[in-house]
């Protein structure tokens, strides 16, 4: 069997930046978080996600955030999606980004996330993050051990071309950073998990913070991890917890070949294609 | 109020084509069919999908099968969506056929499926629908009084390349006869038809056979109509029945104006068009 080892932090975020890193160290020493061959932090896991936070919290490249998640995946061996922080460019731009380290503590995958979350719910939710959130410009893929993995930030799931593009790059796994709220979180967050794994045949990890009912940004929280055929492998409640789950990719191709969706793509009567 | 009255039904499908036929012209003796604007069918209504039977029972164009649906539009004054039936061309070959009629009896639209449904799920299922099914080459849309529709059968529910392009024509309503079977039915009916419709934004009516437990296919009927927010307006259980809804077009433009996801594409980052 070919296992790859998930640990999904659904971590706290707290006002001070300090107190939010501690927190993450304090999390590898769980022996099970070590043992991971891939762990995942959340979307803006060290920073609240209240816009008027953004600029003050905001950390050049290669910053203090950076510097620890590469120091964590080197001593712990283990791959580590560092979930996405606000990173502050020389213009004063601030781009929602992911970052990805290997067992060595090298950098090996960025993505700025590219569909920004301008929405207005009657009685529901208003956010504009293209208010402060400059958007990135590329579909990014990496290169692992164990094959391919995708990357993308919390709305950009409700954009099915990305998905599949990565999916056409032979991505095997696709992470996800993100912090769904109370209105969206419930509506949309398990369908949208299920429906990219399913239709694109692979695994995907979205990790969310913790939810705080008393804090600046309310997380509908419930990290999940979904497989190939649609199904929910593993799923969190809204408490800070480490959520595992082990994900066996030769299941992934034999579902592939029960159900060769994307070799059933009519490449004849549509096009899709990275701009 | 903007609504759009629909019937959905899941129909009986027989051995014996004229009691279907039979069965499917009685459902209009039901008030809120006649009353209806739109009244859907399911997938292969007048066969069932059983390989070896389509030869048998396909008919060319406008004949039989077509000539009811157009008069039963006609004489309720619908518009009728007359599932999907297999229809014989001139050189023998059978395609997984849609029409759509409007008020008058007028053919509106016309669509054969273009991804065939050839899978072999270990323990599951195995279907080859191209070792008797010539798949289509277009994506089909049609204007009516409401706005524009869009149509798709069955598996092609399992591709948002073509409902992208469909929502991308403003079409505000997708109609899909369709027949998911007692392995993806329970893993991928609900959440295909929640999510593609929460992606696009617009209502989806996915119309089933009946289940019939000791005939040659056995369907997971579950007949449902799902709305802009990716909510469940309306499902039927596995009993043949009319799925009666009201679909409140203006609803659904306040949903697209909350999250205008269409809006929010990168056509600069990828580009989606017809081949």
């Amino acid at each position: 069997m070919n296992i790859l080892k998930v640990a999904a932090l659904q971590s706290e975020v707290f006002m001070d930046k300090q107190k939010t890193l501690e927190h993450i160290n304090r999390l590898f020493e769980d022996k099970a978080v070590c043992d991971a061959d891939l762990v995942t932090l959340p979307e803006f896991f060290n920073c609240p996600l209240k816009p008027d936070l953004f600029q003050g919290m905001a950390e050049p490249e290669q910053c203090e955030t950076w510097q620890l998640c590469s120091r964590l995946a080197k001593e712990n061996g283990v791959y580590l999606s560092a979930g996405s922080i606000p990173v502050l460019d020389d213009d004063g731009r601030i781009f929602n980004t992911a970052y990805v380290f290997d067992r060595s503590g090298n950098q090996i995958a960025k993505y700025a996330k590219i569909h920004m979350f301008d929405i207005n719910v009657p009685d529901g939710q208003y956010f504009m993050e293209s208010d402060t959130i400059t958007p990135g410009n590329n579909v990014v893929t990496f290169d692992t051990e164990y094959g391919k993995m995708g990357l993308c930030i919390c709305y950009d799931m409700r954009f099915p071309e990305i998905h599949r593009l990565m999916a056409l790059d032979n991505v095997i796994v696709t992470i996800v950073p993100a912090a769904f709220n109370m209105t969206t979180g419930p509506a949309h967050w398990e369908i949208l998990f299920r429906c990219r794994a399913h239709e694109n045949g692979l695994f995907y990890i979205g990790t969310s913070p913790a939810r705080d009912e008393g804090g600046p940004y309310v997380s509908w929280a419930n990290t999940i991890i979904t497989g190939p055929w649609g199904d929910i492998i593993a799923k969190a409640d809204d408490k800070a917890t480490i959520l595992l789950a082990n994900l066996d990719l030769d299941h992934q191709k034999k579902i592939r070949q029960a159900m060769p969706i994307l070799t059933h793509r009519r490449n004849d009567v549509y096009t899709l294609e990275r701009g």
